[in-house]
């Protein structure tokens, strides 16, 4: 469904979207379950981890299972030029489950952010994990704005980190004159994603005006302005 | 900080944020941790629960519990008239532990939601639990947006409920031509509300206008607006 | 097992157990686990949620899950005529995981409880999960034992709220002259019941006479009258 | 309350009451939350294990932790004397967080039961805990009844096992002619106990006989009957 | 895999790797995620629980379980002349869930240790539970290591106990002239064992020789020497 | 006592030690319990987070938090000097709760490994974490043993990554010619570290030579050799 919508998007909201749709399918909560084996490496078909018949994943036979199971590479290509061409400034590329099996039931993620000068990871909260964001090159200005309404923020620089408790909307956004690249950890096999503008005014279907009107208190020509960004 | 802040807004909003506060000092998460007693009630101090120098809440002597401390009369109260005066049409009321500090531990909680005539309760999530909605009197649509951007929603009217996941974005909306009024209830004993216009737009300090208008792809102008409905 | 039991007993009783057993067969822990997807809608054959093969239910395919599915009108239908004709002058409507498959992996259920004048829920306990007890019309007496021994309770009239800690004996007893209705509501998909007579007096095989003699420290013949009330 | 109450009873029911109340006082859920140090050993004053001012105990100062802290010899003394005393010919030590302070964190207990021939372990249930029985010497038939009604059991010898599911109602009954001894271990520091004839019976202040009567769908001389065994 | 390599190996490490195979396949966690039914008996073919082939096993359908499923007697054959025949000077009688199917989904097992004089049950620990080693014959020093590398330790005699935090290595050493026996209980289904000799100098493949030397800070002899008595 | 002991060792185990050490103190488990605020900066004297006198630590006043606390520089500080002058040719900076308080309830940490050519971070388990090793500079060998038996292993360059489960024995080796580093990052607030050699051979006191002699199957004199690496 996400995807057949996502074909009428432009390609950076699509790009959010397959990451959203991605969580979607999998996406395991904050403090996983327990594992109950040493691993469970989630079975493989056509490139990508099955969809779950149950809650998670099933497991590749034991006697199957290879070192490369535990390893992933996907996070060594750049998405600098990805970034730089977005209208968003920024790539996201995911280490979550569906792209590395041997997550399943280990309780952990890691996805990589590249921003382009001047990008924008845009607001997003995840329904299932803290993060832990260690910029690995360049600056980027990294905030969350608590249930109280309190905006943190804090510019971070190569080496150094900001962490951002679970649920929370929060962004990432390249303050200096360069390419800057981070690495976003998780206390979950996937977090899950909520793309502030794309949940609210680029869900299928769409959320009525009237509702969206009265929560934002504006009128509805603001509404379709900012519905049109995000459908066709 | 958020009283400060509230303070200085238009009362709706100020209602809807002093919820919020509540939440963030000490609200709990979806699956709460598991009862070490049968039960610990908080402890409380001039009518609300004691402020957590621990996670959680410390408890009061088991010698003083009173069967009172397992009783709440806060949603007896009709919020209708809140609701028909308030710029969403709405009013919450909180039974979380906050309100009633006898659920400390407990990992259950329940709001009420009056609902005015076209009212909504605006677009929001909660960090910390999946709501499961019982109307009491008139009708309502409920909706929710999936992380893949699906949006799920139904007109729900007396005696029927619907259910939200945990950290999704939804709302509730009154359809009918009378006051509308639900039961909201929580697996968790304060599942901490994230209010979507107030906390991009409101929140304090605030988000920078360039995050906000890559986020959601339009100018400047667009975000000043929207930032002047929720701040002063 | 329970099904042909029950169809040998008074049906009250029947009535009581066929809760009982669908809990048996699925229900779920105070604390469920996390979900691992937004959502996971038990699949469902013949209009109940399958058998579990695993713990929990396999999932619906992401693909057909509609709207409806998160759902449940089952409460909106009055239980007060089937409480006026039961001899314990009470009825539960469960809005439960295997009633309610939407609320698989989602942590909270839902029941409805009608009370004739006079009429109680009888002691029963929850294994996995704290009850919060809503009024929705008239009153009704609502206590629990603490396992020190304790009993706490209140009479609860409309609007207003009582909490059950997890796994501790409880009933809900109209004390007012018409008909009283409850919502009762639990952090989890499926509670569980143990009904005390039920269970100590109508077990299926029977526990031993000497065993409920020497733990009610009374003689034969009263055992044997306590059983025939639960047994044919 | 418990104690003062206790205090008026006949004393193998005063024995009993007295190891719920200490469940009461610190009992921990069946699945305890994770330990947050390699230990944490519960601070104890006048020889037992400080009361809790939050959800579990305080924890000793780590420098002040000795190998004793982790050692129990509470269990290597008998209790067959008092089994044989008691009108139940049964007799239990317990040995959880509030007797080996050095449990506390580690989700574990153990317990001994002795049982004079012909003795019984009074039907009751833990509502934090399910309990793996395993027989020292003697012989006892273990059994409990599901939340479907059915009884499952079996009489277990020296070296042999039986489980019972968390929240259930469940016995051990001594059918040998000789003293039997087991030991029985839990998934919690403090699983709770529900004694089921003192909890509907015996609770202070008591059950209304009304309440009683129609749960159990006998009269009022038979209530009376029963409370006269576990109040004076 | 650890079956053939086992079978290159001598006996007594032979048996250690079993049960540590076993635990491999289908180990669960220190804290085991909570029951969704009374239980859910392991599904078992030719005599031992299926393979999972989703985390935990599938349930034996519940029409199909039978008092005997929750009962175990495996346990009550001695160990006592294997242990003596053994290096080590000891055996370990394993009762988890994949020798006792009846514990799955319950969070609790227990193994019985027979050790000759002066025999130990070699250094090793638990990823994913406590232990509490309770003696039922005997003497035994047990000792643990805290991660701040502190040893605690204690002679443990008939009828007393000794906890162990989850993770840490340790050890049981009879330190009597006679047999002992102990049985060790854990709050998890399937604990998992490491164990220290086998898993640094017995892995297969094999850890290399200078990952080793640099480890234990020694030459490459010395690691030759260790690895000849743990592989062939 | 930790303390004590390392200061009469050799520095690069005196620093392994410390940092064992910091776990022990307040470790928290793999899967930390769910957080009870938004946040719980921990509260902090002289510069390291306050021990805990309950499991976890107490809460920084809401109203005293600052962007600040959610900000980490200390990864930022290469450690490839003093991974050269030690005898492992490693140096592990931590960046758990201890060092980073903002991480409190928060569920993750992330520690940087310096690794000098051919150094290795020594074997080791974390008994309260899964870790994802990610390469930042270089490469390096990352294995791990399972309960099993079986070693799985991976050649890991820059960009890459390496997932190692909860509790096993696990390194990391580096095989290149320059220096190499990585970001370790954990689903705990502090996983805790059991490091092989000191545990086995540095307790303090020290483990019986006999119980180490009979568990690695060699003579005392080979016992005591390698306890003089790690004692003095």
């Amino acid at each position: 469904m996400a995807r057949s919508r996502a074909s009428t998007m432009s390609s950076p909201v699509h790009r959010l979207l397959i990451v959203a749709a991605a969580a979607a399918l999998v996406s395991a909560c904050a403090a996983d379950p327990e594992p109950v084996q040493d691993f469970c490496v989630a079975a493989v078909t056509n490139g990508s981890a099955d969809h779950p018949s149950y809650p998670g994943f099933p497991c590749k036979p034991a006697s199957a299972v290879v070192s490369d199971d535990f390893f992933f590479a996907g996070l060594a290509k750049s998405g600098a030029a990805e970034a730089a061409e977005s209208p968003f400034g920024s790539s996201v590329t995911p280490g979550n489950v569906a792209a590395f099996p041997g997550l399943n039931t280990l309780g952990v993620s890691i996805n990589r952010v590249d921003l382009a000068p001047g990008g924008v990871n845009p607001l997003h909260s995840h329904p299932r994990a803290a993060e832990l964001v260690h910029v690995v090159a360049g600056q980027m200005l990294v905030g969350f704005v608590s249930t109280a309404g309190t905006f943190y923020s804090k510019v971070v620089r190569e080496g150094e980190s900001f962490v951002i408790p679970r649920g929370l909307v929060h962004f990432q956004f390249n303050t200096g004159k360069e390419a800057a690249r981070a690495v976003t950890v998780f206390n979950s096999q996937l977090p899950g994603v909520v793309l502030a503008a794309p949940s609210l005014f680029g869900a299928d279907p769409e959320i009525p005006d009237a509702v969206l009107a009265k929560s934002f208190q504006v009128d509805g020509e603001i509404i379709k302005l900012l519905k049109s960004k995000f459908r066709n």
